[in-house]
């Protein structure tokens, strides 16, 4: 194999809204009515974010913070599908193929089977690649059992040119 | 290279069971004597799920839960090997090869050193492919450093046929 | 494709030292003047740890317990970046060609972000190939977000020779 795929890996964590400002849910690029929204400057859309952040450490481009940080702030308010495709395009302008990503939900609800086939199309059109979309609990522990937040996982493989 | 390997990722979580309902332990597809068990419907294999998981996740075929959930009860008291030979199975059945599957058990026991090769040969026979199995504590930190339950963190590459 | 490259995942945590025996940190092989250590009988460098546990899981050569634990003492003491360039070389030595190594810190400090070019370097060189160093906090939730400790998931791809 001359030319070796590159793995990459990225998670993202972020704490629901106190009651006292509620806020929307954004995961996976999907609004989920209904749901308590999560804390965040921007959408706070786990999956989305570490979708990106597994590309650009697949590419070797820095992170979601160095990316999409205090340098850029216009990206401050975007919607996670947004970032998410900025992200794909800064990787294929550093001269990288995208062959998937792969992101985990961890936590207790939304409940995601149901809109799958919808989060892997929304994000999936936004990363120009297949983005598979699976989901998890902990059973009762840790910072997603206990309904403080959510969490995702991600790994994406990228090809140079 | 015309055709990409695609990589998933699958976490998988469960609470060691109380004292007033002891469980045996299972855990990367062994029996585990005089070890404290896992809480749970299945056999709470979080080594064994977790790999299905990723091998689902690399091949978007949905996830542990759409796969052996309440649609199809028949699996919910499976032994996690089965489930993993299943979902090899599946993957296989949709145009897939199974490249690898790489595991790394979190919590304080039981220590799997002694016992890797044979979990690894067991694993790696139920998902036909090489099934690396590690390990690893968290210093007494979180849910798993304070015994509440164990975690397995899972990756797999598969490749379209 | 007739050889398929390996995935491999690798995750560290430790935890901060107390304030009575202070430590320094060493995170992603650099030294971070200023900045609360962490506990341990290593250097504790979750990041160089993670690196290298994800490429032994990737070569299924056993973890960072079984490869510098107590059977081989002379590594009890030893950096992160030692640590990983050994394990570079035990990896090459059991037949794989190193793709990549992508590793995330996780956790409040230190401020990966500066520094992320010197950390890519230095491990880079440890590792004989390309080491991508990212970050992330996780809003204040779990053991990292308490400030109780660093966290670090790092994924390798290595092929067979």
């Amino acid at each position: 194999m001359t030319v070796l795929p590159r793995t990459g890996l990225g998670m993202d964590v972020h704490a629901f809204a106190s009651s006292d400002s509620p806020r929307e849910l954004w995961v996976a690029g999907l609004y989920w009515p209904g749901e308590r929204g999560l804390a965040g400057h921007s959408d706070a859309d786990v999956v989305a974010h570490a979708a990106a952040d597994a590309l650009f450490s697949a590419a070797g481009l820095g992170d979601l913070g160095s990316n999409f940080g205090t340098s850029e702030p216009e990206w401050a308010g975007a919607a996670g599908a947004v970032l998410l495709a900025e992200a794909a395009a800064r990787v294929r302008a550093a001269g990288f193929e995208i062959g998937n990503v792969a992101v985990q939900l961890v936590g207790n609800r939304p409940r995601l089977g149901s809109r799958r086939d919808e989060a892997q199309a929304v994000l999936g059109a936004a990363a120009g690649a297949p983005v598979t979309v699976t989901a998890t609990t902990t059973d009762g522990l840790g910072l997603t059992g206990r309904g403080e937040g959510l969490a995702a996982v991600a790994t994406a493989l990228v090809v140079p040119l």
